[in-house]
């Protein structure tokens, strides 16, 4: 049976093979430890006084190739301690895996391929002449790695290979990764002045800068006049709360990124609130409802914040502070799927609009085999997960049900889309909770006067601010549509004679609201230009003198609108207007 | 000479009175302290088994009219401990007192007039028949107080008296402060679900219900459009930071409201924000600046967290978290006078539209005699000081200059505006800074392409959202302006077969944007006349027969329009948008 479907098979199995040429190329070597990764394998070895080279690595690629022919299949064979040690002399990492397997209890295995054993667990393919695709592989880069990632033993070196299974995919990975480099939202963020970090500040905790502030404020208004109209009522919450808060819901203990508790000088302890779900509930608590209020939609844009720790913070993607665009859904049962289909509905029509169109769903079920750690009884579980499936099959998009990835208090949806170079993000979600409603005593009088407990609907959007604007900054590469752009339109007067009309025609389009900027004419024509190109500004406009004394009136002259990508069209002001009015309001 | 104009002294010397007049109806009662007040005096008293009546005040009172004119002075002699102890044998708690003095170390004083004499410091008018107003004083309520403020000790009978320095002054303190019980906004907001608090999230942490939440959404977009349009950049910091940046910035320590410190996982410390500068400076530092880009304006609303003392907490007016509407100005020395008109400028138009006109400045400069507990130099001092007078100076209100009571690290201005019912109130604060430029060194390059060091303003015009929104409340009792107010227009249909039109209607004001309820024909139009008023809803309109057979089109029909003063008048629909369009853009 063929394994050229197994991913993590072939990927180890030439671990096992990179190790073998390694041998033959550096016989003195001493292999370590050699796994697979997320798009392919790496090998950690002792290289002694040699500094690997790059011209190495093609010398022990082209190695691998030579003896992939004779690797049929890989032998397994159970040996005894004294016999591994024997095996193994001399390599004083390997004794060391060794002793760590002695005292485990499990047995010593060792898998040949042609001349070349080595310790192991397993998990290769059957034929690995037969398996391994060809041209799927490539080494691709050297790195320093200490000995089991303790910076007190000796720093060995690790090759890491990349492993797809056929050239092309191997080639769309490569050419993947070079595209998402030149989309790197740190970098474009740093260039374009959209937001800086601060050592004083703290790692993962962004400062929005001016520029950045412009597109958070259009995305902000942007879902917030959407909800409006969908009938949402705002609200705004402390970003603290006491501890109390946290043990009834329980999160305190439960979930582990809470921020350090806060003791005050009166004995209070006060916590940072990692979600918003607790506080809304005590909105919803602090008036009276009745049946004719619901679905009570209570949206806030608000900051939670989570120890996340420093090693897994990364710019705008993964952060400490998380500005949600959160709402919580207070609902009867009965209304459960058409609520999930709005806001359904509500998520296609935002993401359409930044060109999201290819959507996948996971639902987070329940761990059948460990219910006890989820709160609520069996016939609330069941009920959630089916009305979620559902709704998710009316949809009509791909979905798949994962046992255990639900949080404790109810199942839930998470939506991941595909960008423009085609990387899944994950970004709503929506969760289902029959129990926080019963935890929190939620209710609404019905229709017969008497209470009864309302259904909790948590979703959110684009997740976070942060994280969204991130995942909008590579997916564009900074070209962002006119409606998001920090600055829209440029002006470039050609010499101060034409300032006037420069400066008339800066002022027209700012009376629309345009964010315009103007390139004086101090510097050469070129240098601005240049200047203009670099910041991605979606248009600019060149006023010379034809400009000038193109007509009277100053909508009526003819000027020549160029784009960021190189296209011009000539126009007169008046109808250029309209088109830029058209375009930034309808957000194309 | 006469003391008539220290109210202090009269106060105080109404508190003996009191004494005096309690001791001729109650011969047993041991008087202890009774100090001044703001509005007035009391006196704590042990009444042994008698609980004091509303109408035991009235003989008090009426015994101090009588006993007054015969008071002409206060007699003072100095005693010995031992003749001191058998003046006031069987008073335990004067006993106390006097080894309290004894133990100071300081005279033991003694203070008559007519037939009563009380242990006393002094501090009293010369003359009393002569000094103290006859009709200015009143007294007021009964309380409980416990002996010296602590619970261990006995309960004493506390009795409040008012004193002003006339019938005319006490009679205004008290119109005032049945006004502002009317409108105290703890009580308003409760009716109208503007906010709440929760035991669960804490004291001092009020919750923004829909309601409340539209009034500061207005507040919000009003403020951030007027400053963007004068050139305001928008920003967002995170809530926290390391401790280290409070270091640096020297409020860790000399700032003691800050929160308590969190120290994660990692060892890392983080404090909340309690003030915005130090990551507003981070901010400018995050990118290099230009002469060209000074003033530059930083501006964001957002929230600081106070550690305020739990029984200091009072409604919206005093609370831990504060969203500030901020901004520092980072500017050149020859810019100073001309942002602070500027800001100065801004309030003015901001608060005409509240009908706040009457000011009040006060200048907050250094403690001369305490110079070292400042940051800076005394030429920096001297001219930022200089500064803010000759700014508030050409303004030309009213303005106090106050030593010692600017904050370490600059001079500032507070400016105080007088409400509805004449209170002043401390709202707009405007603080000078040439200290932190060069603590945080934070420059620009000058036309030279030299390094200068900035100037930073710090201001915010409405103070904190939450206070101005407590305040705001009780200004207008509730009857919030048509563009604050949360429900705008309700519409009564007569009867079921009106709601056609009733609804047509709301439809057409909800285009417009308009908040609308529809109070539907279920109940009584009384009963639903009497909520519309109680919700102090600016303007409602009724539909019946008449206005449903007015004219064919819905805009061409006639309606009555009544406002919540009951004023009511006639006029077509299409001219009743266009008036009240008018009411709610213009924000009148």
């Amino acid at each position: 049976m063929s394994n050229s479907d197994n991913l993590p098979l072939i990927r180890h199995s030439l671990a096992h093979l990179m190790a073998a040429s390694v041998l033959e190329l550096f016989p003195t070597a001493k292999p370590t430890i050699g796994p697979a990764t997320d798009n392919g394998f790496y090998y950690d070895f002792d290289f002694g006084d040699h500094k690997l080279t790059e011209d190495d690595l093609k010398k022990i690629e082209k190695g691998m190739r030579k003896i992939l022919p004779t690797w049929n299949s890989f032998e397994r064979e159970e040996v005894s301690e004294k016999e591994a040690i024997e095996r193994f002399d001399g390599n004083e990492y390997k004794l060391e895996l060794i002793q760590g397997i002695v005292q485990s209890g499990d047995p010593i295995t060792l898998y040949t391929s042609g001349a070349f054993t080595d310790l192991c667990r397993g998990g290769h393919v059957e034929d690995a002449a037969r398996d391994i695709p060809f041209d799927g592989f490539k080494l691709d880069t050297i790195a320093g790695a200490y000995w089991r990632g303790d910076e007190t033993k000796p720093m060995l070196t690790r090759i890491y290979g990349l492993a797809f299974k056929s050239k092309e995919a191997l080639d769309a990975h490569l050419t993947l990764r070079e595209e998402a480099k030149k989309r790197d939202h740190k970098k474009i963020g740093k260039e374009m002045g959209l937001f800086a970090f601060s050592e004083l500040v703290g790692k993962g905790l962004p400062l929005m800068l001016p520029k950045g502030q412009i597109i958070k404020d259009e995305l902000w208004n942007y879902i917030t006049e959407k909800k409006r109209s969908l009938g949402y009522t705002f609200v705004t919450i402390p970003h603290i709360a006491k501890r109390a808060l946290y043990e009834k819901s329980g999160h305190m203990g439960k979930y582990d990124a809470m921020m350090p508790v806060m003791t005050d000088s009166e004995g209070d302890e006060y916590v940072m609130k990692a979600m918003n779900c607790p506080h809304h509930f005590e909105i919803y608590n602090a008036e009276p409802h009745s049946y004719r209020d619901l679905p009570l939609r209570i949206a806030e844009n608000t900051t939670v914040y989570r120890n996340e720790k420093s090693g897994e913070l990364s710019g705008l993607t993964r952060v400490k502070n998380l500005t949600q665009d959160d709402t919580h859904h207070f609902i009867r049962r009965s209304q459960i799927s058409s609520e999930i289909k709005m806001i359904i509905g509500l998520m296609q029509d935002i993401f359409s609009t930044f060109g999201f169109s290819d959507y996948r769903v996971q639902i987070s079920a329940r761990d059948e085999s460990n219910k006890e750690s989820y709160f609520g009884d069996d016939a609330l579980w069941e009920e959630s997960q089916n009305t979620l499936i559902e709704s998710v099959k009316e949809w009509g998009v791909p979905y798949s049900v994962e046992q255990g990835e639900a949080a404790f208090y109810g199942p839930k949806i998470d939506v991941m889309v595909k960008d423009s170079i085609g990387r899944e993000w994950q970004l709503t979600t929506v969760q289902l909770d029959f129990n926080q409603p019963l935890n929190f005593d939620m209710t609404y009088i019905n229709e017969e006067g008497k209470k009864e407990h309302v259904v909790v609907l948590h979703a959110a959007i684009y997740g976070s601010f942060e994280r969204f604007m991130g995942i909008l900054i590579e997916h564009y590469a900074g070209n962002f549509p006119l409606w998001l752009a920090p600055t829209q339109i440029s002006i470039l007067p050609v010499a101060s004679m034409h300032d006037d009309m420069a400066n008339e025609l800066q002022t027209e389009f700012n009376k629309l609201g345009f964010r315009t900027s103007m390139l004086e004419s101090g510097d050469s024509l070129g240098k601005r230009l240049r200047e203009v190109k670099s910041k991605k500004t979606p248009y600019y406009i060149v006023i010379g003198d034809k400009e000038v004394s193109s007509a009277d009136g100053l909508v009526e002259r003819t000027i020549t609108i160029e784009n960021r990508n190189g296209e011009k069209w000539q126009t007169t002001i008046k109808e250029a207007i309209n088109a830029l009015v058209e375009e930034r309001d309808g957000r194309k």
